[in-house]
């Protein structure tokens, strides 16, 4: 089969393309093609058991998503999106990219004419605050952000050119990623990562917001594991309602310094600095704290078990089994 | 104020018009301008308190919208849409009309720049089968038809553009309108009002589904009555969740011919022929039937009393006082 990772430069869909490059199958099929398409230039992953095609454009520029059809693959992760910061700063190029792209890539899929199995990262962005202890799978999706709006519309449009035989879609609402690897960047959900990338090699990290304050997360493997699970589901066990909000792991600020003390000591989570920002605080408040998403645990998706599961997988993806 | 319909010549658009016309006012102001918009040449309303704009076009296409907000409309009235079962049967003109239309609207109204009240016509078509037994405001949507994914695309947008101030839009949620006047047409959902409707007016009506099928109604009247109300309402107590489920009354058919019955004697009643039909029986089950708007009411919108109620508007309004 053929597969298709548009966003295949981002985080998750480097890490989503070395294991499929490394597993050379994908829904216990073998993978004879895998494309990786971004607009910077993505990596060939070392090893690969397949042939890796790199494609460099624009997703909502017209052409491209017909472009990335023509060889007509089986499945196709769309991970490709401007982030929440960017889109709510640039309107029309959040809708551009996020709802535009997306629509196009779902009418070239369309006109391909083969049905593939769609897999399109959605995010837990669609929902917005007040909100009840654990957002069940029945809540309202309420955005407050044009990203979080851009999703939801993806979704609903995912799940209409699924029920008419376009594509075979499903969307999938994925955690805050945790531990984010790379540099701390100025996302207002940043600290959730550096308060442990940082300690964890050796570098100060700035907590803006109290201990008390609980989030969803996932890793990064686990984020990838749900693409590989929601690729091979079938369709049947879905029905009409094909986003799912993925599982997660609710813990506090407090439980992740915990954790991190458990894992690599206390002298490594005394690196983190306490800075409250009442700026950080009042976003942070208007975010989803935990779900109960039993439909996609029914489905099979599987969340981290702790967040030290999460830590050290993190010290073992990014940094080679060792601490600073 | 000046006041724009679009959808102007439409059923609910013609009786909105006549109300605003003879009112004179809106929101306790005066109306300076009334303007009616549709694909088909509107009727500017008998004995009019202010001048009435006659105008004819296609809304999604180029310059339209902004035509319609050069004179800087106050209120919109946004009822323009193709019906369901014309949008599931030509995807791409259901989502021209019923998406791209709403956000070229919402665009034109965002260059324009003076934020105007938008009133759109939503639909309870946002909610998908299978429901709790009244739906609450809080339930999710999952629309099962491309006409109630547009509507629900539309609400998103709405509340988003609203959000980031080019309008201050809210959604409303229409029940089905009963009794529908006009001739029986082929809509799945024609039956509810055409055994009313017909049988008032001395012909026969078929009912293709059981007594015991219950469905959630507005009269004209009502509809008419949400629009004025919403085109009121102070954005502040609407927050971001700008999309609100009118309220209606939920009735079963066997509800609506014992209505009948009095309202209209027997002899009227029994000019209803009983002709299941399984593939409407099929559609039929597929629909809401019942919802708990709670906000709605609490916001002040006003639903029919009763199923008798809604047959004396039908034949005060449409029949001039008098049953056949």
């Amino acid at each position: 089969m053929k597969v298709l990772i548009i966003g295949g430069a981002g985080m998750i869909g480097r890490k989503l393309a070395e294991r499929l490059a490394k597993e050379g199958t994908l829904a216990g099929k073998g993978i004879s093609k895998l494309t990786l398409h971004d607009v910077v230039p993505g990596a060939a992953p070392a090893g690969a058991k397949m042939p890796v095609g790199i494609v460099t454009g624009d997703l909502p520029a017209a052409g491209e998503a017909d472009k990335l059809l023509a060889d007509r693959p089986d499945v196709i992760f769309h991970l490709a999106a401007i982030v929440s910061g960017e889109a709510e700063q640039d309107f029309d190029k959040g809708y551009r990219i996020n709802m535009d792209g997306t629509r196009g890539l779902l009418e070239a899929a369309r006109r391909a004419g083969h049905k593939p199995r769609l897999v399109f990262a959605s995010s837990i962005a669609v929902f917005g605050a007040p909100f009840p202890d654990a957002i069940g799978d029945e809540f309202f999706n309420t955005p407050l952000t044009s990203y979080g709006t851009q999703k939801n519309i993806c979704e609903l449009l995912v799940t209409d050119y699924s029920r008419k035989g376009f594509v075979d879609g499903i969307s999938i609402r994925l955690p805050t990623i945790c531990v984010r690897p790379g540099k701390p960047n100025k996302a207002a959900s940043g600290f959730f990562s550096n308060i442990i990338r940082e300690p964890l090699a050796g570098q100060d990290a700035v907590l803006p917001v109290s201990e008390s304050v609980m989030h969803w997360h996932a890793s990064p493997r686990a984020a990838v594991g749900f693409m590989l699970h929601a690729a091979a589901l079938e369709g049947e066990r879905l029905g009409w309602r094909r986003a799912l909000t993925m599982p997660g792991l609710a813990v506090t600020v407090g439980e992740q310094i915990a954790a991190l003390k458990k894992v690599a000591g206390d002298k490594v989570a005394a690196r983190i600095r306490r800075e409250p920002d009442p700026f950080t605080e009042t976003i942070v408040a208007g975010w989803p704290r935990k779900f109960a998403p039993k439909r996609a645990l029914e489905l099979g998706f599987k969340a981290d078990q702790s967040f030290e599961e999460i830590i050290r997988i993190h010290i073992e993806d990014e940094l080679g089994g060792g601490i600073a």
